[in-house]
């Protein structure tokens, strides 16, 4: 089998992220990182490819994207990992190339700009895979199956919530700097950072869309340009009701995102802080504590585990299954054939989805919380 | 010492609260139970009665509090455990004729009737307490404490929830069955018999006072006539904002009241099914398990305890705090000095503030989650 | 309902075990207690029982077993809650003039004691309750009775353990002056005043005997004079084998009584600190979580709950347990008639297998933990 | 920088530890994986080669030793993750060829063989290290700098546990199979399989050797001719004690490595199942749960992390440790420099111990439970 050749744009020497998507495209031996264009400065990106002993450095994803749509063993497929106002300029070069893009979230920064990448993803050949990567931890697809599988009937009530407290007091290293900047980041800040991922992984698991929402968000720290806290009211198609929190001032909360789906005849619950336990109470029998590998987990998740119960995978893990899934099209796509239906990424329709979030949320709180609709 | 003489209203055999009352009544030593009224039904009530070995024995509460006031050793204090919407004429009776009432929650069925109760009691020379029974646990006092010494700062964050699953399906035993009729139980379900909890608990620890709220009720179960879940976004005083919810809908959560408060230097968790622990993460330092009488946990706390740390004391023992904090008020009260400034207990302006509460919930879900104010 | 007229001997001022038996005494509101020999000391006896308000007050046990056997309505059960080395002189008063006895445990501070303390036991015609109130929890009833139902097969392994931090470093109080007196609380230290429990609480959840033991004691803080840390290796009748870890010196453990049961076809966990929960492992399927009074528990814990799941239970209602199960005798014991077969409380024959128990652990540990029979 | 040629004896299609050392020498990306003999079997070894795309597949470890001895670019360094009876074999082969070896756990499979390893190890001018996977583990690394720093004051108490339960029934799949017989696996069963990593771990994290221990072996399922339980004392030099417990057949456990080290000022517990959290407690303080890369987290811990507190890493990552520690002193041996003074990682010595503590625990166990002496 051959690796598949990835390129990556961001990701320099002081990104955290970056990191993150070369070690999850390594873990399954099935990518090999050969071009990079790992900073807007030119220097940076040099030394950054460099460090890593990268085959080919570029100065600029756009010149990447042309070359390497020229070599005959050029990438085919490039990971973009620059702050979210660049994804759409740089996903749109590679695209137009045919070559797959596997793009951190969240979409972008502004919601114009996610409705133009739909376009350019529609129109190309190529695949277009978003990292959420919560939806690659196993037992957030036991969750899925099971609900789908009915384990738990007709869905009422989903609490769902993403507290952090790395930005409780004013931060002005890298991470936090763009990430706290309108212009970077998008007008939405926790929202946009966390609560993307808290919605997704409520869509993931339920299969159900958020109909309308209501949301209060706070900068609390003073001159904070965006949110740091929200509290959103969810909708769902369907009927069922929701709570979305996303904080990043709230101390002892490390990455605390959690979720916790109620039906008719059953509750599940998942903490990704102790990724490897999914709970599940069947109405009116004893809790149940299904475990990664372990007994009462089935197919779902063990597609996507790799070692034995009570041998904890983690975030890395969970990350490389979501480059493991996009392996999985690339290789179908490469071989003129259709992808097994098991497999699971999200696409930049889920972007999109993510965006509308943070952009419903953003016109929700200006309107003192009033009910924002998200479809149609 | 002299055992403070008791009364009950309600209470009767197949009753939940009443019981408790009972033990919580005994664990000190404080009070003797001799006089009822235990049912409505005046068999019921003889019946209930002659079951406890009570010596005097009523047919119903207003011939009680005649009866009563008239005696040399008449109760000093009468115990009302019936359903709400009786609440406020039987203390009504109690409180003219300064009998001091501990009363359950929440005040009344209505928001009329307890302004009236609140009018009554400020007009009585007797002492009004009501069973908001989890500020009794040792380790919430702790937290208070922790707040008012500005242990987290100022507060900008409250998550309170409080889910049950015991309503999941629809139930027709006696506890469900007055609770999910609103001439009984008053216009909120969920909101009025465990909302009003996680709210005094929210504004207990805080020492803060939500200003507004936005509340999306639902009946889940079909062709319930009260609300069974509630998702509830609150405005502090001061500008915290905060989540609530409630629900006798969810599935492997027991009796899961938890509350978390997060502010500029720290965070605060507790959970009522384990209320022998309080989490305190300070800013930057590990988080820190502060237990009952154990190494950390300050006078408040101490004050509410009886045995060393690792013995759990539990909801009885919370309870029990309850009516030794209302025995200080009423032994104070019989010896005419002042109660101690340590001694805590819900009041009946605590009980408006909760009626209020299920009011302005109940008027916001009908006005599709518009903000309602609490305050004037 | 005639409450049992108790008495108490020991359980002054200042002592801790001596409260507990009160409180415990008081919630199930079967008991009164009317007479008392508070302390060794006359004006501390004197002063304790004026404060609790004894209509009966006594300077010496002996004076007390004298004159209520003579009352018409004197104390028909007395509790004995001195220190270990006065149980048997204070027992043997009482149930040689038919008064029953409830014993705090260890049953008494040396072998020669409990083997005299069976013999009266046996030629009275009173009843003899040792409080090895663990037993009385729900969650331990539900193990035994799960265990004795099959649940998890033929035991092969009991893992049990009681580990404290109070005594890390040397205490002058009370509570931890005469447990390390080797004259008032016998020849073991930890293992005496918490070994025992240890040691009864694998008995009574498996039904098993202990044939032999290994036991390696330590006493860690220098000048101590009894044993701090106790390793023992356990071999039970039928093959099986277990450990038994009791330590007073091990910072972050306040109570941590905890024991873990494995069969051939499943386990089960339960930990003192947070009592309201029982692990249950059905081999090949998922852990559960049973919990006081919710789903999946069983008749045996139900007996011994007051309340719904959820709402915990704590130390002092298992203690309480321990006296309503003794209630439950003496009132058939009153009645003349049989008690129920459901009715469960340690024996003076549970008490003779704790001493026998701290005298095999001592003699082994001197012997460089070989191994010692017990018995026959 | 170059990454280190690396090869692989065992690791074949079916096996387990074989991926496991795979993912995690590519996780930090040092090694590349250049040729391999990957079974005993020369058409699995081929199959399983070339499935893993393997640039030179060999038949046999010998040849594979003897020809990339020879190459200008063989091998630099090899892992070994054959069972246990080859390791010596294995090794010697490559160690007397210059090749540095990375070893699977136990050293070997009798004590014998352990010696002439540590022999052949001394004379080598090539590396040895062994897959104690568990010293790899961030939190362990704080829990061993903490230790050494006097976090808790001399040690007096080490618990220390490893219950699995996937033994519970006899098994005939691979990994059982040879488990669980003497010929392949060595004397010891559990001992030899996990016990040992309980040894080390106790070991690493206090800096304390084994003395001596009496230990009580079973075999609780029929037929079975090695030990799936064992219950140990162990007493270190410096006058700590401890209790170490193995076992295979407890239902309930996956993989439940724990251990508890308490000291004359504190104490630490760890759990692998979820071990991104270390608790801590000062004497007379508040337990403490210090996180990975978290506040209080220290030097040591920091250098075997990736990723922000709340990301999880797991068993994988702390494998990939070791395979790290083992690039940071290949790299120096490389350039002929010292290796750095805080790179750790088990060496053949190590080993030795645990082949030791295999054969000391299956010799007191047949002089039931004897003190055996592991030291000179």
């Amino acid at each position: 089998m051959t690796r598949i050749r990835l390129g990556m744009v961001g990701g320099g020497n002081d990104a955290f992220i970056g990191g993150v998507h070369r070690i999850a495209s390594r873990i399954d031996d099935r990518y090999e990182l050969v071009a990079g264009a790992l900073s807007s400065t030119p220097e940076k990106a040099q030394a950054s490819g460099e460090a890593l002993g990268l085959p080919r450095i570029y100065d600029d994803f756009k010149q990447m994207a042309i070359r390497e749509a020229r070599l005959k063993n050029g990438i085919e497929a490039v990971s973009i990992v620059t702050p979210n106002h660049v994804h759409y300029a740089a996903a749109r070069e590679f695209l137009k190339r045919g070559i797959h893009v596997i793009c951190d979230k969240p979409l972008t920064s502004n919601l114009s700009d996610a409705k133009k990448l739909v376009k350019a993803a529609e129109n190309s050949g190529a695949l277009f895979i978003l990292t959420h990567n919560y939806t690659g931890y196993p037992m957030v697809r036991q969750a899925r199956e099971m609900v789908a599988n009915g384990a738990i009937g007709k869905i009422r009530v989903v609490q769902v919530e993403y507290p952090q407290d790395w930005l409780t007091v004013e931060q002005d290293f890298k991470q936090a700097e763009w990430r706290t900047d309108p212009e970077r980041s998008g007008a939405g800040g926790s929202t946009g950072d966390i609560g993307t991922h808290a919605h997704n992984l409520a869509r993931f698991i339920t299969g159900l869309e958020v109909e309308s929402l209501a949301a209060d968000l706070d900068a609390f720290v003073p001159g904070r340009r965006v949110d740091d806290n929200g509290h959103v009211m969810l909708r769902f198609e369907g009927g069922a009701k929701g709570m979305l929190w996303c904080s990043q001032v709230a101390p002892g909360n490390e990455n605390a995102l959690r979720i916790r789906v109620y039906g008719e005849t059953g509750g599940l619950e998942w903490a990704q802080e102790d990724p490897n336990y999914l709970w599940h109470t069947p109405l009116d029998e004893p809790k149940r504590l299904i475990t990664r590998n372990g007994a009462g987990a089935g197919d779902a998740a063990a597609r996507m585990s790799r070692i034995p119960p009570g041998h904890p995978e983690g975030y890395l893990e969970g990350f490389a299954n979501i480059y493991s899934e996009a392996a999985e099209a690339i290789e179908a796509h490469r071989d003129g054939r259709p992808v097994d239906a098991e497999v699971l990424f999200p696409t930049v329709h889920d972007g999109l989805r993510g965006v509308e979030f943070v952009d419903a949320c953003v016109r929700s709180s200006a309107r003192n919380a009033a009910w924002v609709n998200l479809r149609g």
